[in-house]
């Protein structure tokens, strides 16, 4: 089974997967495989060394389409393929939907475009499950703001109509994919997110075994 | 003006483009932009690097595509678009020929599904003239193994079918755009390969200008 978690910055992706995971292994003696992208396998590592690197000023929007598009084939070629496949249960923070938002409609490439290209890189190997965190771009950055063990990169210093174009394309983006992608209030309390999603979850895990 | 040098390795690309280069100096007065792929750009040859590194075995076919892509696109926004706009003549080894007949053809990607990601890459930004040079694959490995100076890099340890397969999907390619790319037989001396090469080119120069 295969469940990504997406959204825009600070919205608690982090957090909620860290307790999901443990919620699943609570619920259910089943470890899960915890991942991210970009990266995940050194390959994908390195180019996401290249997509992060605030020196890369000069990276035009479709050279960072495709090094994503690049780095997630090999993340789900090496990691999350083999792991499908072995029947195991694979939290993925951020895929396809991320490009579509960030690349296809906040950089202006159009969506249908970046899409194409991520259908190259997936091969149609897309998640059951995708749960996004809806935050309003101002309170995200603020707590990104607040964790100091957060590292800047190139994408953290677009400015603030950047991260509410985001907000706009993920819109997009479910609208696309009204059965796949369940919407989450994340301006809530950790404990509230994780209960609303466990539910979600809990659902789509008992009817999948 | 923009020309590409296509051909399997050990064709001769890189002398007959350094006889091409002085030539159209000598005859036109005017300085080439030189330049090659993958690379060219600071971005572009951190792609290189990922593309290249003979450490990399598990690079996926697909992962491999969209590098070369990605790489494609950074290189031509940064130095061949501009240097278009400014009336320049580039030559440049290799564009997206190559990766029509080696990731689409020789990697079983299919040459169709490639040029899609590369349309992607170029916006149909295409060169005015390709020289595809044509040689029969032993001939070019053993070129390659006389050549002291060159180092080994992942494709070169590909196998003799691997090649061949190159070579035959150059054919197809040129089959695609039989306007722009001129099949010249690689077999010859330098000296006779850059006068047909040249013959050629020079229609091409004094028609555009």
């Amino acid at each position: 089974m295969f469940i990504t978690i997406e959204g825009g910055d600070g919205a608690g992706k982090t957090t909620l997967i860290t307790r999901l995971d443990q919620k699943i292994y609570q619920e259910t003696g089943r470890r899960t495989i915890r991942t991210r992208e970009p990266g995940g396998v050194p390959i994908a590592e390195s180019i996401r060394k290249i997509i992060l690197d605030r020196n890369n000023t000069k990276m035009d929007p479709r050279t960072e389409a495709l090094l994503y598009a690049s780095a997630r084939r090999q993340h789900l070629v090496e990691v999350v393929m083999p792991a499908i496949e072995q029947g195991k249960v694979v939290i993925c923070d951020r895929f396809v939907d991320s490009s579509l938002a960030y690349q296809g409609h906040a950089r202006g490439l159009g969506i249908q475009k970046v899409w194409e290209i991520n259908r190259f890189a997936t091969e149609d190997c897309m998640p059951d499950l995708t749960l996004y965190l809806d935050i309003d771009p101002a309170a995200g950055l603020d707590r990104i703001a607040a964790n100091e063990q957060r590292e800047v990169n190139r994408l953290d210093l677009e400015g603030m109509n950047f991260h509410k174009l985001v907000r706009e394309g993920y819109r997009e983006v479910v609208e696309m994919f009204p059965d796949r992608i369940k919407v989450l209030d994340a301006h809530v309390e950790p404990d509230t997110l994780e209960e609303v999603a466990w539910a979600i979850l809990k659902k789509k895990l008992l009817k999948k075994e």
